[in-house]
């Protein structure tokens, strides 16, 4: 099974970092493959960073697809451009905020999530409200831009997790999220912390690709997601 | 007071037939600016289509700074890009999806929205459920690709009437809001015949624009729409 | 075009000063008829208060139409008896609530209500539930009687930006409604203070009312708002 | 015990046969003390009716005070004025609607209300989402004028009975609520027909009234039920 | 009338303590059964004790079938068991936190459920969810096992004052909820001490229990709580 | 990995046809350890047999503790006492309706189940609703007795694919989920006879097993799922 794991901004290190931890929570017989985009802007923060990454990731899907892959996997926690990849691939595609909330459904009844900057916490907020967890989950945000965390003396870890015990403590939360693809590295030692699930979005996943590709699922293409018509297209893009 | 009508599609015809529609409900001192999307596809039906309107939109939103705009109107009932424009601008930006709900929400409790293809039914119907009025709409498809609402001997039209006639039949509808900025000329030849209110969002969101201007207000900086933040950008967008 | 500007209240200087701020915003050919319900209390603080006050304004509403109006404004946050006078009237009819909150959402995802009593807030967010804006829209009390709002040295003004504080840091807040139309004339000061949208009913109101009649609409007489049925009527209201 | 039932209504053959029901269900130390509004419409048929009624009906509640009751009814299932009477009364108040609901509650998990005319259905809906029990009900108008109730020879029955038998077919109601006072005394009849619950809000309201006052509960007087304040009326009420 | 008050837990002292209070409330002419299970736990702390502890409730249902009852009343606040009972019996069954907040509704239109411990706290929140409530109530846990509540030296009602004097401060609860069957004994004095309602799921069940009696309703066998259908069982249950 | 797959049905033959699908789509390196239950009916239609059926489970799940397991998947469309189970195990428990509609949910924006009888169509679908997807999804019955899916001459099969071409001509479904773990042999035929995703529950259970414990996670132990406290156990259970 070939799972190409995409990052719809163009900061290669984040790639990087996040295929290690795909990697290492694939199956044995999964092999990842990691595409950085080649066009948009280098984190993703806010609206205006997350449209104009679309078409960027939309290309490197289409691109891809001549060396193939079973699934895709968009590699931002705000599920960059989900339902157009949905609608332009014919295999299955899924997004970091969409399966990290679903795994952590499973363990626990109230959870929340922490993201790095206020401008993207409503952003996240109304896609879990999307995705029906509106009711069970509350959205942090702990004012780490997305880069620092590339940067081990940023102090962003810190912040970090300043944020996830004012969570525990004030929100009831009995697991965590993390809502940043650049966290991904950080998820295993934090459970280790706090004792208390806390969920990646990039292994959650992995796994989510994973389990649609072994049951032999894949998108409808009907209604919502039908691939798109033939039409004229005016510029590059 | 300058608005900017833009189409984020590429037929230039759609949106010189939006803006009579516009100028005719605008104020005497507002002046519509009507603009075409140079970059992306020929008409918006679902998600793929959208997503990559949005960029050229964008490119449109910047270049006609210079001359300068008072407020913006995204001139597509999918309300494409609508966030990422409001992040993007410091004048309000307005949709024709968002206005056209809100308009018929002063007229009627329950109402309908017919649209074109079924594949835009659900997008259009997670919209409404954002903003809000989820419980009092139902949205319909007819079954009409949007470029057919140009030729006037598609049958098209069969087709809308046949459908407002089921939500009047069928749903309890009050009122009807054209769900495509193709179907703005219609409007007021449907009210006259089905006698309830029929709404354009086009002519909508003029007013929604020309309120927002009047009223002193622009889009909040204070976190979901703060303007992007300046970052590296790869490729050419 | 005419519009009423009707104060279900007795009391005169809310609807002289609601009156300023209306023409203010007008356009150049929108007349401002303000009225005052001659029947009723002098402030409208609850349920009880906000029922006995319907009466007056519907009367107002019957006698001003020999002199004719294009549409009707309840001055009012609350919309008191905003859906009989939809019933009772042919022309469009808007309250400032509804107004409000749906102007600040073309603004902004998240924002705070502040009214004047403890006894409005629950009464003013149910009114925001059924307008849908109820995941998106945090009510707040300022502990302020509505008539001190009348009176500059009541340490009224002192209460409301002690709140408006609050609601910014606390809520997340990214606009603030104001409450009350008693606070109508301290929109602009408020806007410059704190540098997000403050909205204001009175305002708000006027130019949806501008827009619908602009757009040639009215209330739809379909079902829930049709016209009221002859019937015999005991005693004198 | 006294309970007042007070129609809001000024037809008194509809009081009298809800005050059949009420003593056919109450206990027997109970009284049902039946009263009529002497000031407002002869039936209560959408927004503009109950809006003008409601002045009667708190007139009603003042003066019966004198002799005293322990709570009351307010006899329409459109729970006319039902906040502005908890504001003013120190006894505990129930509706029909809210008490037959809960009542249903208890028996099914989804039910269909059958009421009268098509302008009081979505009324009566919106009554129920503000119950929260949006999602287990459906509400149907049957066409039936209210005053047609009155009039055994109208074929009223016949077209209740066939909304009733659309609503166990269609709607997979596991229960009916009869939505309208004056369908009081058809609900045992109707019961035995179907063989499943048919709840009637005058006798539910009457076990409701009974159930708060055995228990010495009232109306709480924080915040948003608080006693109307002290303040000037204009005119007479 | 005979109602069976069936504790689901099998701590006889609670039974006691609950049909002391459910004696003071029932109407003359109510004969109160108490029944404590044979079968489970000695309190119901979470999902794990709710579900072991059904099977001795239903059984105590069956055998008490004999003496016969008219309704039953399950004496836990985490309502245990209530759905499978409705399909078990033909007599109504009733709830304590369904009656309870059902009561409190007709009072107040905020309130709060003060309950035991934490891990009871999401599993009545999503009780109160499944009745239409949730917008109107927050649940707070006040870090009382079930059993201190027995014992009056255990500081039990100390914690629980505090907790209601938080909900007065912070949730602006209008009424208070007491969220376990172990605290029925305690409502009369709190009601005093904090002059607003505070509810009590044992005796507000009574008057439930006795309301749909006296009404001649029982659950509906149409559809979710048909009764079971006949099979093999495997073992002793 | 072990994964125990618990059926909480005392059939065996169910149990086996589930192990095989189970079987099929687990990863080379899981193991399906299939259990029934001893104790409890044969089918669980309803909500009585639900709860007799759990404490059979839950001894089967301490029980199977000595030989040991990685998760558990309890093997009905109900998710019969999943939550009891998520508080008493120490590893991760999944249920196949959360499972399936979470996977349909990767795959599709509106869905139906079509599950058994009418008794269980809206006990799936509050537990839809509890899952936050009440939105997306529709249940339907199909009439057929859980048994009768064991028995090729049934007819089963064409109840279920006739109620399916419903849920595809009238709901807008875009997938289907199969509401029965007796179904779960029938997916692959259904998928390539409809073209449209059709979920089971058996195996999409399966893989959010192996997607939990391949990430280290399991349930969260504060608050909702807390261990259960030891308390003196009256009775054999």
């Amino acid at each position: 099974m070939r799972l190409l794991l995409i990052n719809p901004n163009t900061t290669a290190s984040m790639t990087e970092k996040a295929a290690i931890v795909a990697r290492a929570v694939a199956s044995a017989d999964t092999e990842i493959i990691a595409a950085t985009s080649q066009m948009g802007p280098a984190s993703i923060e806010g609206y205006y960073d997350g449209a104009i990454a679309v078409p960027g990731m939309l290309r490197e899907l289409k691109e891809r697809r001549v060396a193939g892959y079973d699934a895709a996997i968009i590699c931002c926690f705000d599920d960059t451009g989900l339902e157009a990849a949905r609608t332009f691939c014919d295999v299955p595609v899924v997004g970091l905020c969409e399966s990290a909330v679903v795994t952590a459904g499973f363990l626990a009844q109230r959870f929340s999530v922490v993201t790095t900057l206020e401008r993207s916490r409503i952003l996240i907020d109304n896609l879990i409200q999307r995705y029906g967890m509106g009711g069970r989950v509350k959205v942090r945000a702990s004012d780490i831009p997305v880069l620092e965390l590339e940067d081990p003396s940023s102090g962003a870890i810190a912040k970090l997790r300043a944020e996830i015990e004012r969570a525990l403590a004030e929100d009831g939360a009995e697991a965590i999220v993390l809502g940043c693809a650049g966290m991904t590295d950080l998820a295993r030692e934090l459970r280790s912390i706090y004792e208390v699930p806390v969920v990646d979005g990039v292994a959650a996943a992995v796994k989510q690709a994973e389990a649609l590709v072994s049951l032999g699922l894949s998108t409808s293409k009907r209604s919502s997601y039908a691939s798109p018509l033939p039409k004229p297209l005016a510029g590059v893009i």
